[in-house]
Protein backbone atom coordinates (compact mmCIF):
# COMPACT_ATOMS: atom_id res chain seq x y z
CA UNK A 1 0.00 0.00 0.00
CA UNK A 2 1.55 3.61 -1.19
CA UNK A 3 1.36 5.67 1.71
CA UNK A 4 0.05 9.54 1.25
CA UNK A 5 3.27 11.89 1.28
CA UNK A 6 3.39 14.72 4.01
CA UNK A 7 6.11 16.06 2.52
CA UNK A 8 4.67 19.26 1.64
CA UNK A 9 2.54 19.42 4.86
CA UNK A 10 2.68 22.41 6.88
CA UNK A 11 2.80 20.90 10.33
CA UNK A 12 6.45 20.10 11.15
CA UNK A 13 5.02 16.96 13.08
CA UNK A 14 3.73 15.22 9.47
CA UNK A 15 7.03 16.28 7.79
CA UNK A 16 8.92 14.69 10.29
CA UNK A 17 6.79 11.66 10.17
CA UNK A 18 7.35 11.91 6.49
CA UNK A 19 11.43 11.96 6.56
CA UNK A 20 11.57 9.01 8.96
CA UNK A 21 9.21 6.71 6.69
CA UNK A 22 8.53 4.02 8.90
CA UNK A 23 8.10 3.19 13.04
CA UNK A 24 10.94 0.50 12.55
CA UNK A 25 13.20 3.03 11.04
CA UNK A 26 13.51 4.57 14.27
CA UNK A 27 14.54 1.54 15.86
CA UNK A 28 17.82 1.19 13.29
CA UNK A 29 18.26 5.34 14.63
CA UNK A 30 17.73 3.40 18.35
CA UNK A 31 20.05 0.82 17.07
CA UNK A 32 22.99 3.24 15.89
CA UNK A 33 22.54 5.18 18.99
CA UNK A 34 24.18 2.14 20.76
CA UNK A 35 27.01 2.13 18.21
CA UNK A 36 25.35 -0.33 15.93
CA UNK A 37 27.16 0.47 12.76
CA UNK A 38 27.07 -2.91 10.61
CA UNK A 39 24.29 -4.65 8.78
CA UNK A 40 24.83 -7.70 9.55
CA UNK A 41 24.43 -6.19 13.84
CA UNK A 42 21.14 -4.19 12.48
CA UNK A 43 19.96 -7.72 11.27
CA UNK A 44 20.93 -9.51 14.03
CA UNK A 45 19.33 -6.70 16.29
CA UNK A 46 15.50 -6.02 14.45
CA UNK A 47 15.10 -9.46 12.79
CA UNK A 48 13.52 -7.98 9.76
CA UNK A 49 13.99 -9.61 6.57
CA UNK A 50 17.34 -8.69 4.95
CA UNK A 51 15.10 -6.96 2.02
CA UNK A 52 13.23 -4.62 4.25
CA UNK A 53 16.29 -3.66 6.34
CA UNK A 54 18.61 -2.61 2.76
CA UNK A 55 15.50 -0.82 1.98
CA UNK A 56 15.11 1.07 5.31
CA UNK A 57 18.91 1.54 5.28
CA UNK A 58 18.52 2.87 1.92
CA UNK A 59 15.75 5.82 2.75
CA UNK A 60 17.64 6.88 6.06
CA UNK A 61 21.09 7.20 4.32
CA UNK A 62 19.08 8.78 1.63
CA UNK A 63 17.38 11.30 3.97
CA UNK A 64 20.79 11.79 5.51
CA UNK A 65 19.92 10.80 8.47
CA UNK A 66 22.85 8.11 8.66
CA UNK A 67 25.60 8.09 6.19
CA UNK A 68 27.74 5.27 4.61
CA UNK A 69 31.33 5.52 5.82
CA UNK A 70 34.63 3.48 5.44
CA UNK A 71 34.88 1.18 8.29
CA UNK A 72 36.74 2.63 11.34
CA UNK A 73 39.08 -0.47 11.70
CA UNK A 74 40.42 0.06 8.13
CA UNK A 75 39.16 -2.90 6.35
CA UNK A 76 36.90 -2.94 3.55
CA UNK A 77 33.77 -2.84 5.33
CA UNK A 78 31.63 0.35 4.94
CA UNK A 79 30.02 1.64 8.25
CA UNK A 80 26.43 3.33 8.97
CA UNK A 81 27.20 6.29 10.96
CA UNK A 82 24.24 8.62 12.33
CA UNK A 83 24.68 12.02 10.68
CA UNK A 84 24.10 15.11 12.98
CA UNK A 85 20.81 15.12 11.94
CA UNK A 86 20.25 11.65 12.39
CA UNK A 87 21.81 12.60 16.48
CA UNK A 88 19.05 15.12 16.97
CA UNK A 89 16.08 12.29 16.76
CA UNK A 90 17.63 11.68 20.38
CA UNK A 91 15.06 13.05 22.30
CA UNK A 92 12.11 12.01 19.73
CA UNK A 93 13.93 8.19 20.69
CA UNK A 94 14.03 9.28 24.61
CA UNK A 95 10.73 10.28 24.96
CA UNK A 96 9.22 7.41 23.18
CA UNK A 97 10.98 4.97 25.65
CA UNK A 98 9.80 6.82 28.43
CA UNK A 99 6.82 6.71 27.23
CA UNK A 100 6.55 3.20 26.73
CA UNK A 101 8.26 2.50 30.39
CA UNK A 102 5.14 4.07 32.16
CA UNK A 103 2.60 3.09 29.41
CA UNK A 104 3.65 -0.48 27.17
CA UNK A 105 3.92 -2.87 30.12
CA UNK A 106 5.15 -6.39 29.55
CA UNK A 107 5.68 -9.15 31.64
CA UNK A 108 8.67 -10.55 29.93
CA UNK A 109 12.39 -8.98 30.08
CA UNK A 110 12.19 -5.04 30.21
CA UNK A 111 14.58 -2.51 30.10
CA UNK A 112 14.71 1.09 31.17
CA UNK A 113 16.46 4.50 30.85
CA UNK A 114 19.47 5.40 32.85
CA UNK A 115 22.01 8.08 32.73
CA UNK A 116 25.62 6.60 32.14
CA UNK A 117 26.80 8.98 34.73
CA UNK A 118 25.01 8.22 37.56
CA UNK A 119 23.32 5.07 36.36
CA UNK A 120 19.92 6.62 37.98
CA UNK A 121 16.77 6.63 35.79
CA UNK A 122 15.95 9.31 33.95
CA UNK A 123 13.36 11.91 35.32
CA UNK A 124 11.53 12.82 31.76
CA UNK A 125 11.55 14.49 28.91
CA UNK A 126 10.42 18.40 28.78
CA UNK A 127 9.41 21.15 26.76
CA UNK A 128 10.91 24.07 27.12
CA UNK A 129 10.16 27.68 26.48
CA UNK A 130 12.31 30.47 25.29
CA UNK A 131 11.92 31.71 29.03
CA UNK A 132 12.92 28.52 30.17
CA UNK A 133 9.55 27.05 31.56
CA UNK A 134 8.35 23.94 31.41
CA UNK A 135 5.44 23.58 28.57
CA UNK A 136 2.60 21.24 29.29
CA UNK A 137 -0.11 19.99 26.42
CA UNK A 138 -2.07 22.19 25.90
CA UNK A 139 0.54 25.63 26.60
CA UNK A 140 1.57 25.46 23.15
CA UNK A 141 0.00 25.57 19.49
CA UNK A 142 1.18 26.05 16.35
CA UNK A 143 1.44 29.28 13.91
CA UNK A 144 2.04 29.87 10.35
CA UNK A 145 5.31 30.96 9.08
CA UNK A 146 5.32 30.76 5.67
CA UNK B 1 1.33 -6.72 5.11
CA UNK B 2 1.22 -7.87 8.63
CA UNK B 3 3.75 -6.15 11.17
CA UNK B 4 6.17 -8.09 13.16
CA UNK B 5 4.53 -7.88 16.74
CA UNK B 6 7.24 -5.37 19.20
CA UNK B 7 4.67 -5.85 22.23
CA UNK B 8 6.57 -8.43 24.10
CA UNK B 9 10.29 -6.60 23.34
CA UNK B 10 12.22 -5.83 25.92
CA UNK B 11 12.88 -2.39 24.77
CA UNK B 12 10.46 0.53 26.01
CA UNK B 13 10.63 2.44 22.66
CA UNK B 14 10.11 -1.00 20.28
CA UNK B 15 6.75 -1.21 22.77
CA UNK B 16 5.89 2.17 22.47
CA UNK B 17 5.65 1.82 18.57
CA UNK B 18 3.80 -1.18 19.12
CA UNK B 19 1.17 0.53 20.89
CA UNK B 20 0.74 3.32 18.96
CA UNK B 21 0.52 1.36 16.17
CA UNK B 22 1.39 3.46 13.23
CA UNK B 23 2.59 7.05 12.52
CA UNK B 24 -0.98 8.15 10.99
CA UNK B 25 -2.06 7.58 14.45
CA UNK B 26 0.14 10.45 15.95
CA UNK B 27 -1.22 12.41 13.78
CA UNK B 28 -4.94 11.69 15.13
CA UNK B 29 -3.61 12.10 18.61
CA UNK B 30 -2.01 15.75 17.58
CA UNK B 31 -5.39 16.31 16.17
CA UNK B 32 -6.81 15.00 19.35
CA UNK B 33 -4.45 18.02 21.31
CA UNK B 34 -5.53 20.60 19.56
CA UNK B 35 -9.09 20.20 20.35
CA UNK B 36 -10.40 17.79 17.83
CA UNK B 37 -12.91 14.95 18.63
CA UNK B 38 -15.43 14.40 16.33
CA UNK B 39 -14.90 11.95 13.27
CA UNK B 40 -15.88 14.04 10.87
CA UNK B 41 -12.93 16.58 12.07
CA UNK B 42 -10.66 14.27 12.24
CA UNK B 43 -11.55 12.85 8.77
CA UNK B 44 -11.31 16.84 7.09
CA UNK B 45 -7.97 17.27 8.94
CA UNK B 46 -6.27 13.72 8.03
CA UNK B 47 -7.67 13.33 4.79
CA UNK B 48 -7.39 9.20 5.01
CA UNK B 49 -10.35 7.51 3.69
CA UNK B 50 -13.08 6.74 6.38
CA UNK B 51 -12.03 2.95 6.81
CA UNK B 52 -8.66 3.54 7.86
CA UNK B 53 -9.53 6.01 9.88
CA UNK B 54 -12.24 4.08 11.79
CA UNK B 55 -9.66 1.50 12.05
CA UNK B 56 -7.26 3.33 13.85
CA UNK B 57 -9.25 5.12 15.82
CA UNK B 58 -10.47 1.79 17.10
CA UNK B 59 -6.94 0.71 17.59
CA UNK B 60 -6.51 3.60 19.54
CA UNK B 61 -9.23 3.73 21.98
CA UNK B 62 -8.34 0.01 22.31
CA UNK B 63 -5.45 0.93 23.99
CA UNK B 64 -6.85 3.75 25.72
CA UNK B 65 -4.76 6.42 24.16
CA UNK B 66 -8.86 8.52 23.19
CA UNK B 67 -11.93 7.85 24.65
CA UNK B 68 -15.21 7.86 23.43
CA UNK B 69 -17.66 9.95 25.61
CA UNK B 70 -20.84 11.61 25.73
CA UNK B 71 -20.62 14.50 23.07
CA UNK B 72 -19.87 18.35 25.77
CA UNK B 73 -22.69 19.62 24.13
CA UNK B 74 -25.85 16.86 24.92
CA UNK B 75 -26.46 15.80 21.89
CA UNK B 76 -26.34 11.85 20.97
CA UNK B 77 -23.18 12.40 19.47
CA UNK B 78 -20.00 10.76 21.13
CA UNK B 79 -16.68 12.31 21.06
CA UNK B 80 -13.19 11.31 21.08
CA UNK B 81 -11.06 12.41 24.23
CA UNK B 82 -7.29 11.51 25.12
CA UNK B 83 -7.06 9.67 28.23
CA UNK B 84 -3.76 10.86 30.28
CA UNK B 85 -2.23 7.69 28.36
CA UNK B 86 -2.43 10.14 24.97
CA UNK B 87 -1.83 13.09 26.71
CA UNK B 88 1.12 11.74 27.93
CA UNK B 89 2.53 11.64 24.30
CA UNK B 90 2.64 15.39 24.34
CA UNK B 91 6.90 15.05 24.54
CA UNK B 92 6.65 12.41 21.73
CA UNK B 93 4.87 14.72 19.52
CA UNK B 94 6.75 17.90 20.61
CA UNK B 95 9.73 16.19 20.02
CA UNK B 96 8.85 15.29 16.38
CA UNK B 97 7.84 18.71 15.82
CA UNK B 98 11.38 20.77 16.52
CA UNK B 99 12.87 17.88 14.77
CA UNK B 100 10.99 18.34 11.85
CA UNK B 101 10.99 22.41 12.10
CA UNK B 102 15.01 21.66 11.41
CA UNK B 103 15.29 18.77 9.48
CA UNK B 104 11.85 18.62 7.40
CA UNK B 105 12.17 21.94 5.17
CA UNK B 106 9.19 22.90 3.04
CA UNK B 107 8.73 25.33 0.53
CA UNK B 108 5.07 25.55 0.91
CA UNK B 109 2.85 26.78 3.55
CA UNK B 110 4.87 26.11 7.14
CA UNK B 111 4.10 26.21 10.78
CA UNK B 112 6.18 26.20 13.84
CA UNK B 113 5.91 25.75 17.51
CA UNK B 114 5.11 28.63 19.99
CA UNK B 115 4.18 28.88 23.77
CA UNK B 116 1.13 29.93 23.73
CA UNK B 117 1.58 32.76 26.54
CA UNK B 118 3.73 35.00 24.88
CA UNK B 119 3.94 33.56 21.62
CA UNK B 120 8.03 32.49 21.44
CA UNK B 121 9.17 29.73 19.52
CA UNK B 122 9.74 26.57 22.00
CA UNK B 123 13.17 26.65 22.96
CA UNK B 124 13.35 22.58 22.73
CA UNK B 125 12.88 19.14 24.39
CA UNK B 126 15.28 18.08 26.89
CA UNK B 127 15.79 14.81 28.45
CA UNK B 128 16.27 15.14 31.98
CA UNK B 129 18.48 13.38 34.53
CA UNK B 130 17.66 12.44 37.94
CA UNK B 131 19.35 15.31 39.41
CA UNK B 132 18.17 17.98 36.98
CA UNK B 133 21.47 17.60 34.40
CA UNK B 134 20.35 17.55 30.74
CA UNK B 135 20.99 14.66 29.24
CA UNK B 136 22.69 14.69 25.29
CA UNK B 137 23.06 11.26 22.93
CA UNK B 138 25.19 8.65 24.47
CA UNK B 139 24.57 9.81 27.83
CA UNK B 140 22.12 7.35 28.50
CA UNK B 141 21.82 3.74 28.30
CA UNK B 142 19.09 1.15 28.78
CA UNK B 143 19.73 -1.44 31.95
CA UNK B 144 17.92 -4.98 31.81
CA UNK B 145 15.22 -5.00 35.26
CA UNK B 146 13.27 -8.13 34.48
Amino acid sequence: MRRKRLNKAACPIARALDVIGDWWSLLIVRDAMRGTTRFSDFHKSLGMSKNILTRRLRTLTGQKILELVPAADGTAYQEYRLTDKGRSLYPVLMSLALWGQDNAPTNGPKSHLVDREHGQPVRGVNVIASDGRILKAGETRMVRTG
